[in-house]
């Protein structure tokens, strides 16, 4: 099987959960975690022990200062919340979401927020996915492990589906690029908002981080590969420029 | 949903272990759980905490002494056990298990065995059915309460399945809008060429077919809806507009 997400913890509090969400992840054969801003530093001691044996995991986990670097080379990104916020991103099951996994090019990464509150409203702003478990709605409690485990489950059993349909999946993605990595999408935001500042786009200050948040997810949705970016930045540095003298 | 399964514990040791796993059952509206001598007798003061809130599912579990008694009025019974013994049972996983559950009248019992050794073999006789979690073959190490969030994620999501089998496909994005309507989008290439043209984009001559194709690509692909091409109306028009003076 290939095409496994990575598994991006965001400001993770306790380092038992660290090691419990690398248990989970061994137990359906992914490897690689992602950690931003860890509260209690690492390595963390408590990690390990709960890991049970998935050490590698936690050995060969990277950390990150802020969730926009874990993800500046992965092509796809998913935010997982418990229920839906007010966000006009597409909602994904793990299913779903797993579906998207194995038939879409590129590197996808699974954010999951910290146990008490879950993901801040700009790591979700990242994502041009939602992925949220179907839970019993009196009754939503899972925890971090249980949320990576049903991620990982279903990336495991979607893949053997897949294999054993003996279909060698002859989408029509097959021949398109995979969306480009997040930071040339990063690139494109910035230099789009450089150029409206200067125009009072973002006036009045108060709307601002809302106008800000709107603009990206209208940017973000539509997953336009390298070329496409880079077409993007050649009308934007052409609209900056003067107009062109007909004569010349 | 109908049909739930019993979740039957045989021999815990841990209350947290079983408090823990009435927690998952609950997160997807399981909610009988039946208890095979549990090692340190009953109510466990453990339990309780670990189940955050799932206390409904511990008050009404139900206490046996062997697992014959356990599971004397049920139908259907499965034995979960990590690898396949030397047993001629047919072995089906979570998924399949759920379905059998959705599909058959009578009441299922799922057993667990106990932590550190799973079902002894005469509760493995017990059950028609071996439930086997297809996990990594290097590193199987599934806990109790991990074991029962997958059974119970399953009948959950293959239930939703069925139920949705019938009605119209809700897709993923049932929530989110529509694409605008072509005209509203042939409105926004119109503005957008308008703006460009001026500026030398579509220079020289013979590549500006070619251009204003690869432009209605990049356009069409995001299938944006009303209000997303409105905002980028809004961006293009402010493109258009002066530097604003600051002291304005």
């Amino acid at each position: 099987m290939s095409n496994k997400p990575i598994i991006v913890l965001v400001r993770p509090q306790l380092g038992e959960n660290i090691g419990k969400a690398a248990r989970a992840m061994l137990n359906f054969g992914l490897t690689e975690m992602r950690i931003v801003a860890p509260r209690d530093g690492w390595p963390n001691p408590s990690a390990g022990p709960a890991a049970a044996g998935a050490d590698t995991v936690l050995d060969e986990a990277k950390i990150y200062e802020t969730t926009a670097e874990a993800v500046a080379d992965c092509e796809h990104v998913y935010a997982t919340t418990v229920r839906k916020r007010g966000v006009t991103k597409p909602v994904v099951g793990p299913d779903d979401a797993a579906r998207l996994m194995h038939s879409q090019n590129g590197r996808h990464a699974v954010l999951f927020g910290r146990e008490a509150s879950g993901l801040a409203t700009e790591d979700v702003a990242l994502a041009r996915h939602i992925l949220t478990v179907p839970i019993n709605p009196e009754f939503g409690s899972l925890n971090l492990a249980q949320a990576v485990i049903l991620t990982a489950y279903e990336w495991s059993r979607i893949g053997r589906e897949l294999e054993q349909s003996d279909l060698v999946q002859p989408t029509a993605e097959e021949d398109t690029l995979p969306p480009a990595p997040q930071d040339e999408l990063e690139g494109l935001i910035a230099h789009l908002e450089g150029m409206l500042g200067p125009k009072g786009y973002f006036y009045p200050e108060a709307r601002a981080e809302a106008t800000r948040r709107t603009l990206r997810t209208v940017l973000t949705k539509p997953g336009w590969n390298h070329l496409e970016v880079r077409t993007l930045r050649g009308v934007l540095t052409s609209l900056g420029r003067p107009d062109k003298d007909v004569s010349d």
